[in-house]
């Protein structure tokens, strides 16, 4: 069998990102590890993680394991993670990414991203980490009054220092960005926010492409992955693996309705993240840039936009507008 | 005749500001003048005016003559005016501020707005006045790079100088107003977006209340002022004046279909400006806060919410992706 590899997007360095990485948000314990060591041996390149999983310890095992072996190198590997919302102080942004640096057993990180545009009381990791949304075990999110741009500085020092390589944003909307960018010393160079056929998001695209950012697409199968959490919003939302559209559009192709999804993504130039739990899907997802998808047939998945958002944390949290 | 006056709702340093003020965008010349003139000599208390509306000398000149003859006193009146998006930069925004003064024949503004949360490159009042979204006269719309902290500190500044007693932000998300508060000296007293039964802005609308702002809705009639323009997304949404459930509810209520509406925003403590062009409009209006809908009559109005926008810059102008 010859290995698949992902295609690349060239970010504003001209570094070249792996567009089919592999998410790791809900692999727990054992399960995180064995993950990500499959999916490098299965070709994938880039690993995306995140403080908040709270399994970066186990996706380092994984990591370690499949440099051990000789898998792969630690330079072939993009290795992600993200600014959990409590550490947005300029004296925690540090501690942050070092404690997960050493979790992953990396020296440094290819991308790091601040999670959400929402900053949190400082919770010390030894009280309880990683922190969620999680206060005092009383009260849940307490707001802090940390603007962006203080955030922002203390990462772009982490760049300096050689911890992190490329600078990230997640959840942010476009006129938040559009604020980062008159002041970043060190520009994004990539955008992670949720895009699915629900919610295709083509104006926040197209503003973070025009101003060369790469946008990473996250929960590429909408409701899929807000299922396993109960979410009531994705529980009554059509799934999108059985819905006719998607269905009419892989029977063409020869292919799975995951692939149709991840590439209906991919050929928006959007990097995709998606979890796979054997490594036949790992596979599967990984080859979804093997084919093409007609205009028409973009147009009928983009037809599925009802602008729909499955991770608001106005939903849930107290004072998180982020979205409105 | 008793004469109405508007309710009032309480600004953060207990000010009281008119619930019910005018609107004078898209009047022009002469008209604008004796708008605001035959506004204040029906009991308008409040006129929100901008620079980019071409008419506040005019609107001045209506407002002098009501001085002058003894109909308000300038400290009667809450004079309304915005910041434009050429005027951004720090040496600029006094600048503005002091044009649209004199044009008003003021020494102080009683609220002024950041227009927009997008900064244009600069051009002189002597080259073109109002600026609008012009450029040069062969490109329009060249962006200049001002962190929303830079005008505001510059805006702060003339609060402290007497020129501006409130602060406001107009067609601000959230995200960004969030942002804003953690680092501003003086909080914005005001926030005026878009709110109509078309676009409730429900979120938006609780986050500013609970951080302490006044939401001021503007194009309450939703499509109605669009279709002044033109614009094909307004031409092809039903009026609301016509709108079965806001004729069912005026009927009950021996209301016009606009009193209702106006009454719907009141009820949920936003302030409104509609604009009206006679004096039977103005006093329907001014009155519209006379009786009260019942919490299912406001449902029914909330219940045509579809999110629709009619005022989104990005719609027209490259670069503006204030609202993705």
């Amino acid at each position: 069998m010859v290995m698949s590899r992902s295609p690349t997007l060239r970010l504003r360095d001209g570094s070249e990102m792996p567009q089919i990485g592999m998410g790791t948000w809900k692999h727990y314990g054992t399960k995180a590890a064995d993950a990500v060591y499959a999916g490098l041996q299965n070709g994938y390149r880039l690993v995306d993680g995140a403080c908040d999983y709270g399994n970066e310890k186990e996706c380092g095992d994984g990591l370690q394991r499949a440099i051990g072996e000789g898998i792969v190198e630690r330079a072939d590997v993009w290795v992600v993670s993200k600014l959990w919302n409590t550490f947005h102080r300029k004296e925690h942004v540090a501690e942050a990414v070092k404690r997960s640096l050493a979790d992953w057993g990396v020296s440094y990180f290819d991308i790091y991203y601040v999670h959400f545009p929402i900053s949190l009381a400082y919770v010390s990791p030894e009280v309880h980490y990683p922190p969620g949304w999680y206060f005092d075990g009383k009260s849940e999110v307490k707001h802090d009054s940390v603007p962006l741009r203080e955030t922002w500085e203390a990462l772009e020092e982490l760049v300096d220092a050689g911890l992190i390589r490329h600078l990230g944003v997640s959840n942010v909307c476009s006129a938040l960005l559009m604020d980062l960018f008159k002041y970043a010393r060190i520009k994004p160079s990539v955008l992670q926010i949720e895009i699915h056929p629900y919610n295709t998001q083509a104006r926040a695209v197209e503003y973070a492409q025009s101003q060369g950012l790469a946008v990473t697409a996250y929960s590429s199968f909408g409701p899929l992955g807000f299922r396993e959490l109960s979410s009531p919003k994705a529980l009554r939302t059509p799934p999108l693996f059985t819905h006719p559209a998607v269905i009419s559009v892989a029977q063409k192709h020869d292919a799975t309705p995951a692939q149709i999804i991840l590439r209906w993504a991919t050929q928006r130039d959007l990097a995709v993240i998606p979890k796979s739990n054997t490594p036949e899907m790992m596979r599967e997802n990984l080859q979804s840039a093997s084919f093409n998808l007609t205009e028409e047939e973009m147009g009928v998945i983009s037809g599925l936009d009802v602008g729909l958002r499955f991770n608001d944390p106005a939903d849930d949290f107290a004072g998180c507008y982020i979205f409105s």
